[in-house]
């Protein structure tokens, strides 16, 4: 069958990305049937031609479209139209007043953020209806101890499949986002007026965690290794993996050391494990929680980079000694996490629709990081110099000759570009200076953009 | 139509209640249709004589089937089968091993609980996959700053009508149910060292909160005015409308005194107006929020005992004049409240589904308080007494002639019946000494049950 011949109006001025745009009207068309079901799409390649875009543009609109449900195929052997007689249209205009979307106010190079765009809503729509048929309450029930047991098994295959950790579901404690389950740490093991060491620079949360409960922050210092071991705290909070913002992963060594550590001092290792599913190239990093035989680390993850932020869902991992402690201060401080998004993202990842997004997106972001640091390297040199380390979601960019970090994210912002000065990270002065670039949540039309403002921007400094 | 004439069998040896029985096989006679669309169902009087249940059983099942949308028609006029041609059956088998509901482990009589079997689970499904299919963003899009505009929105509207608070949206802040903005206020109002004022007997939580925040508690003794005035915190939660456990609401004399105070103390009351929904007889009672002109109470609202405690949302309304105070705190410690059952909520509150709802489960939960009431006057008047004030979910049961609530609750526990003791809740010796019983989560049956054996507990000790 030939590929449907189609014209597409483009709109360069509109906030709507570009990919978007495309995807929207491809969708609208084959919702009204303009496309039939069956027809073969236009190869990417002569259709981004055709419409003056981008290939990586093309791609990540069809992509859209296949992880929604409307086409399939793949890049190379051609995508058509699939048979989407099922899908339900918006009815009533009366419900789009009821709940309006909510508005995309991100600006490149926010980082940390997930691009939702590519969020395959259909699926997810359909776990979530499926979810409200069969089993309603439980989305709705009493909420058990520790999270849904579904949940709980389905993130210890995870965190075996991911993260070399052979973990019991039993000890898996469901949370609202990995900062509740950091304070749950912090609860847990410290006292009034304990130190409690954490990463300096790093995730500020934790600083203000650390203050409200009357703790003590001791700050250490990273380094080529990763973080400088405690004097006098018993508690560590690490990025192992991937070091949060300043990228890079702490050596084997280090790890080694901090075990030593916890064990000889009876002390705890708290590990952050924010986003170490994006690991671009080479061989996963194991959980430095997986090296451990003495039950002295305390595994976090989330699920607010790798799926959405706005779930609220995170987990500790918890060594089966400690469950008690843990069990109980839960029950003091009470339940954080909502139900009702543990059904279906039990579903999602058990069914593998998941880590069918999980890997599309990390390829999507690989790209995306590609863009960055080649952009980087080509137009930014004289003022600045970075790590690639082929992983994580965004980019420590360190500035030279002279140039504030603060300084330039103040001015970078009055023209419409996110960037957040790295010092801003740290609680005492380490000479740390420079921007901290998210790379995901922006498509590369998006970042050419700000890439040409921020250009400007150091222009003029 | 002359109704269809059916047979149930009961088991009364299972730990499903009654009610549930007869629903349940109901609903699989519709499902299958065994019993057709457009059937009368026997009258309930006539039916529960059949059956051998009481008449309130009776209702309560096909109120349960009313609400889940298998029937229609109310008491007296007779009830009869929908067209359910509509209704998904559970496809797999394998679906049900993915995701298992949760089990239910309730004991009469524990207190603060709903019941969610009367839950409108297939309305409420319906509600969510709307959403997924219409909005799948508002789920999983980026989380707005205070919560979802469309749940603000109906949240506004909700105290307006119900609690006589004039808000604008813009003052509501979505939070992980109550104890989330109860925490929220403490970090706001105070610093380590602090003094915080809370009503002793009180909620369990918020004293874990002061003590984690390095706050000093001053707690407020409880009399028949209420709480009284702190003499040297700035800061006060408060249940005016139905005191945390004790029951009953404070006098206007008084709540006039804590708007006072706040005023000339440069203080602020917190209003944890937890369950004032369910006020039984009489006018609603005013929010303390309501009368305060000077913008020195923070409300707290909950959906946590009127509609579901596992979906973890409750919410705050602050004062224009503190937003900017509370967003600060808010970006420092992050978001704890999932997006994801927000749109729903506020959906199911706008078409007034929540609202059939909740006039439902006032209906019976009043039944309930009727049916403990009745038997606690008639049966335990040798062991204790009460005050009924008709409203909330929970009746403290004083005990007299020496009994000691920690025992008696411990030797229940062995008959399997969960009541609270009292001086539990207290901080300070107080000298209650009583028994919290929740009548809401439990039908008559299962209470009747739950009775006669803390009857026996009573004769033994």
């Amino acid at each position: 069958m030939r590929p449907v011949s189609l014209s597409i109006p483009i709109d360069r001025e509109s906030p709507i990305p570009i990919f978007e745009q495309i995807a929207a009207e491809l969708r609208a068309r084959i919702m009204s049937g303009a496309i039939a079901a069956g027809a073969q799409l236009p190869p990417t390649r002569a259709f981004a031609l055709q419409l003056g875009v981008s290939r990586s543009t093309m791609v990540t609109a069809y992509d859209q479209l296949v992880a929604e449900g409307y086409i399939s195929g793949r890049r190379g052997a051609g995508f058509a139209v699939e048979n989407i007689g099922d899908v339900s249209l918006p009815s009533a205009s009366r419900a789009r007043e009821v709940v309006e979307p909510v508005a995309r106010l991100l600006l490149p190079f926010r980082p940390g953020e997930p691009d939702m765009r590519l969020f395959p809503h259909r699926a997810w729509g359909q776990a979530v209806s499926r979810i409200c048929r069969r089993v309603p309450e439980a989305m709705l029930g009493a909420a058990p101890r520790f999270g849904l047991p579904a949940l709980r098994h389905a993130i210890a295959q995870h965190v075996a499949d991911w993260r070399g950790l052979e973990v019991d579901p039993a000890q898996i404690i469901v949370t609202s986002g990995a900062s509740d389950a950091l304070e749950l740490c912090l609860r847990v093991f410290c006292r009034q007026g304990d130190f409690a060491a954490i990463e300096d620079p790093g995730y500020r949360p934790l600083r203000e965690f650390i203050a409200a409960q009357g703790l003590t922050p001791e700050y250490l210092a990273v380094g080529a290794q990763g973080a400088e071991l405690p004097l006098q705290a018993k508690i560590a909070v690490l990025t192992p993996s991937q070091h949060f913002p300043l990228g890079g992963s702490m050596t084997p060594q280090r790890r080694h050391a901090f075990l030593r550590w916890a064990q000889q001092n009876d002390g705890w290792v708290i590990e952050d494990d924010y986003d170490s599913e994006f690991r671009f190239s080479g061989r996963p990093i194991p959980a430095l929680a997986s090296l451990d035989g003495q039950g002295r680390t305390i595994y976090v993850g989330s699920f607010s980079k790798i799926f959405s932020n706005s779930l609220r869902i995170g987990y500790a991992v918890v060594p089966p000694e400690l469950q008690q402690r843990f069990a109980d201060v839960q029950r003091r401080f009470g339940m954080r996490a909502s139900l009702m998004p543990q059904a279906p993202l039990a579903e999602f990842m058990q069914t593998g629709e998941f880590y069918r997004h999980l890997r599309r997106v990390r390829r999507t972001y690989d790209q995306r990081r590609q863009f960055l640091t080649d952009a980087l390297r080509r137009d930014f040199s004289d003022v600045g110099t970075f790590d690639d380390h082929q992983a994580g979601m965004q980019i420590a960019f360190h500035l030279k000759n002279g140039l504030r970090d603060t300084q330039v994210a103040e001015q970078a912002a009055k023209a419409q570009v996110e960037v957040e000065s790295l010092s801003a990270y740290c609680a005492e002065d380490r000479g740390y200076n420079g921007l901290l670039m998210g790379f995901c949540a922006f498509d590369e039309e998006e970042m050419a953009q700000a890439l040409t403002r921020l250009r400007a921007v150091f222009d003029q400094l």
